[in-house]
């Protein structure tokens, strides 16, 4: 998993649909006007999350859905309806998804699958696994193994800060736990050629060949018998895997292959890409410190950031933006509230009040700060609660409480 | 390891240097008069073995070489000097051998690299690890996994019967065993391009994925911190591979990447093949049972075997046999006594006799089946000794006796 691609471009809510746009687990290239998710649907051939869909999923649940799906920052999948209809009729699935460990201290994007993979865990009660794809990042970067395998530790220890339930969470680091999942590994590759490979993900006879075997390591924990010690050596538990839009690849080669060795075919939730402070055209990224807000920020680096960087949607003058209102559409505070503003009322006053002129840059930027500033906090004091023991306790390959729902 | 391969044609003395010949560690192509190993070593890049070497080998070991040597069956080596090197200054170093598991039964072929490394084994006194490759198996061929795990099991009761010290051997099967290996396996990946596989085996875009992994799961056992449990996760230990020459890919490759990942270069020592019953035109193939002596074949089939099968150098006519001699060249019964009968002197005696013409046919079939009826008997006595509880202990990831020597 590639964390850091799914966080490179804003979200846009029209596109013009004429840009060309280059989306792989390891580039997102947009267009002019930023990412064509419709586009994207249609080409990658999953399905939009429509609001039938989501008045399902709190009947099947029986809670509100989470205001990512409400608010669309999770809008596509594949197959969402064959883990309500499992979840209806009491039969047990489990969820999936990961990190690729590149940096040391994860910004805000990297935390959004975690937190709305901690929301699917709450909703459906259901196990979970977690993969640090450590060798992947070995692979596609200049990494040492050693580096690689640190960070997953230190990246474990922020994921485990999301409050994931240690009875029902399972966290594997490739490079320690792939061996259990070598004979579906094989299985997999088996069933997919070079040739499709390169079509899928674009890769060249110029990669290594562990890129290539790749891919198959990363569909591996969509089957549940590659956890023999959670679902047993002959399961075939279904499985959800929430990720970013960019991940797909990856989960519609490992839905090709599923039936041909006798597995079922994982269900996916795709999230968007997480704007970059600057706006959609810049790339967030853990290297450059300014474009992105970091879980490890104090509260007047928060501040500092949001009102040196954040893109602004306000107007050259105060006078003009009375006059004409600020643009919520491109606006960076804005599209960051509208993510981690979890009061509809409070978003809906904020825009009505920014777009109408009556909210200046600077007041928007102050709700922002007042907003993120205790979830980094929040965040700050429970990684400090998270010991090596803990650390320990979620690495251990070992049973999980599941089915009882 | 593909050892089929390593058994399909005969050795002929000498080849035009004209004949296309095409050997991968998959398929072996000779040419009209057989395999031209001359060619081969240039082609290669390895180095014939010589008198000195030989000559330096039992000054180092204080024992006589084994016949396999002085008789050219293990004819080519890399860097057999600097392992010479190291057992003349009491340095440590280890033994890498495997098998790929195709067939239930192994034949005379298969047995080869085994009683070979047997030798080098007691020679040296050093630690010896074997892979068993079913997932190579796997991949390669239309067998299910479960089916090659099981053959490992089944050939793996061969290889002990071989004799292999307990306290000094390891076996391991890929499908469980590759998760120690997989941090040297990533390092390996990553040195290596698609473009360079392809070069080295003639792999295409429509092979699948898995076979781009393997070269790097087959190399990693050349070092020694792919087994912790006997070297050390951060040793450096000097190997030796004894092999079939069609494996020397895999190894050409590894001693390439070896230095660019802090590792020292495996060394590795080559054999020619072993013909098929009907010399060297022909397939030996455990689905062919009519092509090879099996291990499994009791003392009356070894005889009908030869007497029907095994590829004649003798005269139409007796009259004509008695005038010119039979052609030891060519004669299968000879080539197979030239390998399995250790007696100097009579090897020498049923060379002159059967070249004169003094000795028939039917004569020199019976000197081979005396010969081999007494190898593949103490085989199976030494087989059916093999205990699950015996299989097990050299399966497990143990400390093994090492560097007392």
């Amino acid at each position: 998993m590639e964390s850091t691609a799914a966080t490179n471009v804003a979200p846009v809510p029209e596109a013009e649909g004429k840009v060309e746009q280059n989306i792989t687990p390891w580039e997102v290239e947009s267009g002019e006007s930023g990412i064509d998710y419709n586009k994207l649907i249609d080409q990658f051939g999953c399905t939009p999350i429509d609001e039938a869909l989501l008045q399902r999923m709190e009947r099947v649940t029986g809670k509100p859905v989470h205001p990512w799906l409400k608010r669309g920052l999770f809008f596509s999948h594949r197959a969402l309806n064959e883990i309500l209809d499992a979840a209806e009729a009491k039969q047990p699935f489990y969820l999936y998804t990961g990190r690729g460990p590149s940096s040391e201290a994860l910004h805000l994007g990297h935390m959004i699958p975690f937190m709305f993979t901690k929301y699917l865990q709450d909703a459906f009660d259901v196990p979970l696994v977690i993969q640090m794809t450590d060798d992947e990042k070995f692979l596609w970067k200049d990494l040492t193994l050693e580096e690689a395998h640190r960070l997953t530790y230190e990246n474990v220890k922020d994921i485990i800060a999301v409050g994931f339930d240690p009875r029902k969470t399972f966290i594997f680091s490739d490079l320690e736990y792939v061996g259990h999942m070598y004979p579906n590994i094989v299985k997999i590759q088996k069933c997919v050629t070079t040739s499709q490979v390169k079509a899928i993900f674009g890769f060249t006879d110029s990669d290594n060949i562990g890129k290539y075997a790749y891919p198959a390591v990363q569909a591996a924990p969509s089957f549940s018998s590659s956890f023999p010690h959670i679902f047993g050596r002959n399961s075939n538990v279904r499985c959800l895997i929430p990720c970013a839009i960019d991940q797909d690849p990856f989960f519609r080669m490992t839905r090709d292959v599923a039936p041909r060795i006798g597995f079922l075919k994982p269900a996916v939730i795709h999230s968007k890409f997480f704007p970059a402070l600057q706006g959609p055209k810049t790339k967030m990224s853990a290297s450059t410190p300014g474009s992105a807000i970091f879980m490890t920020d104090k509260p007047d680096e928060i501040k500092r950031k949001v009102a040196k960087y954040a893109f602004s949607g306000g107007r050259e003058t105060v006078e003009e933006h009375r006059r004409l209102g600020g643009n919520c559409d491109v606006d960076v505070p804005y599209q960051y509230l509208s993510i981690f503003c979890f009061d509809d009322s409070k978003l809906n006053r904020i825009r009505e009040e920014y777009s109408s002129g009556r909210m200046l840059t600077g007041e928007i930027k102050k709700e922002l700060v007042d907003v993120l500033t205790p979830i980094v906090l929040e965040h700050q004091r429970a990684r400090l609660a998270v010991t090596d023991e803990v650390v320990k306790t979620f690495l251990t390959p070992r049973r999980l409480e599941f089915g009882k729902n």
